[in-house]
């Protein structure tokens, strides 16, 4: 794969690829706090909801190295982790299982060894991921016959995961099997996610690939050019609500109006068993200027108000089909997604 | 109204108000020939389906002034203004008004006098149209109750006709009635014409306004926080078929989702009989630039294809009202559009 990984681990540092300077600039920054990491989840130079994790996971080894044996420092940075951004719950997810290993922590080893322990547990957090995507990819690759047109929308590939990405890993895949004909990548308004990061992706990897506003995506599929609306997931439900990147619910319906399929990729660590359905998910709202400014310029008129929610939640009755790494399940229903906890155990 | 006008007769000059550059500079460029206007109407320094038509009627009076009694070059310069954009239908009925004017004229008379004569006809043209856009207004507003929000796409303001707009004439007026709590502002990728020009507009008549991105619109729906979509019209087809900004499309599809009404809103010289559907409409590719670049600046890789259809064709069966000048058509097809014949003859 060639495109580059959005969070390394260098030695005692964290190094996180600034997305925001993409695709024209690949540039690292690096991180020796966790309060620095939960600005840069923050402000967006990492994201995707499995990279946050990862992310996350490695920012509370620099807060063991940081505090030593200092368990409120450590507690505290954690929280203001926690804090820095609210959809995606692999964030929490990830936090949680450090947690676990900081818990389970016999205090009476040398400190480095506390350390050495988040640390393995943030690298089989980011190897797990790695494995994930590779499975998600075989599982929803098989759902894309020869000949297919996929649309894809903001970036859930290899910038937002620790492997080949969780939609791209799909995109991906049928291409390999020489199933894919071309891509769509809806541009993703406010932040650009598709037309900077996904379509650098793809064309690093060679699969053909055409940028498309968001307005236009009815058009392609009222011409019959996409087979398949293939995205990612912040957080899904327990009855398979998604919340996703905010347009992902209008192309869910506009998707079902053209018989368009619907796929959703997520690894199970972005299943919160925990919330029945999607409007309990709590949807970021982000700074209005990332809607009325374009790289630091104005384009609205001054002091114009901007709706700016950074995600929005697609109804189970929409997806057509929801794969992870362990199952693909079809329709998703609060019944059928049982399936998914089975295989989770 | 305190919106400038985007086309003005200045002596022997055409003075169009360079839209690519508000909201941030109001800057007018004068025209002496109708070869440069045409290329004006191309590169989108004027834009909107009745503006584009008045500006083509005084391009036909500049192309009088700088030929004289030449014919063949006078059609060669309404040939080159007919091909610089495809889909707006007024801009073909303007030149034929023009082009009746000229072949009535008795070639016996002085030269100016052709001049003139067109002249009157150009400005008639912008003085029907700025009566047009208040019967609109008035027509379209009775449809919004008091308490109501608007979600509105693209410009069809003053910027885009000879008077208070079309889509913006209703909320212009709806406003004044007191029965628009709030108008939402479609952005309106890729080239803005929602966050730079109708939020420009609704900010200088003091209508509360606040920008949203296309992809954020099924939200605002969802959340009952719009109860009608209004936009205007590029080419309107004999039953009913509506061809507009793209991003209409989807737009309507949504709004029907969610029970939010869909209003067009044009002039019958927006009305284009000779079409008996929507497909037949032709709809302009432009540039991929205008997806892939930002004000000068690259976003996507380079080399990086994109799909930039100009405009997308709404059916008539989305579309709950079709207000005109002269009547208001609830759910228009092929039978009740012909209302519109009566009163237009």
């Amino acid at each position: 794969m060639k495109t580059p990984s959005p969070v390394l681990w260098s030695g005692e540092r964290l190094r996180l690829l600034d997305q925001r300077l993409l695709p024209h600039n690949v540039c690292y920054l690096d991180f020796v706090d966790a309060k620095g990491v939960a600005t840069a989840i923050k402000d967006m130079v990492v994201r995707g909801a499995p990279a946050i994790g990862i992310t996350a996971a490695y920012a509370v080894v620099l807060a063991a190295q940081q505090h030593g044996s200092n368990a409120a420092a450590i507690n505290a940075d954690v929280e203001i982790l926690a804090a820095s951004r609210p959809t995606a719950v692999n964030l929490f997810w990830a936090l949680r299982r450090m947690r676990r290993v900081w818990q389970a922590h016999d205090h009476r080893d040398v400190e480095t060894s506390l350390v050495a322990r988040l640390l393995a547990e943030a690298h089989a957090i980011a190897a797990e991921d790695r494995a994930a995507c590779a499975a998600m990819g075989q599982r929803g690759a098989a759902f894309i016959t020869a000949g297919s047109n996929v649309y894809t929308h903001c970036n859930a590939g290899a910038l937002a995961t620790g492997g080949e990405g969780t939609s791209l890993a799909v995109v991906r895949e049928a291409f390999r099997r020489g199933h894919l004909q071309q891509a769509f990548v809806g541009e993703t308004r406010p932040w650009m996610q598709g037309t900077r990061l996904t379509a650098w992706e793809l064309q690093q990897e060679g699969i053909p690939f055409c940028v498309s506003t968001e307005s236009a995506a009815a058009t392609l599929f009222r011409q019959g050019q996409v087979q398949w609306v293939i995205v990612g997931a912040d957080r899904v439900a327990a009855n398979g609500d998604v919340a996703n990147k905010v347009g992902t619910y209008p192309l869910a319906i506009l998707a079902r109006h053209h018989g368009v399929k619907f796929m959703v990729v997520a690894p199970t660590s972005t299943i919160d068993g925990a919330l029945s359905d999607g409007e309990q998910i709590p949807i970021e709202q982000r700074p209005p200027q990332e809607v009325t400014m374009f790289a630091g310029t104005a384009i609205a008129p001054a002091g114009s108000a901007a709706f700016n929610p950074s995600f929005d939640v697609t109804p189970a009755e929409l997806v057509d089909v929801l794969v992870t790494e362990t199952c693909a399940v079809e329709r998703p229903s609060r019944q059928s997604m049982a399936a998914l906890w089975v295989h989770r155990a």
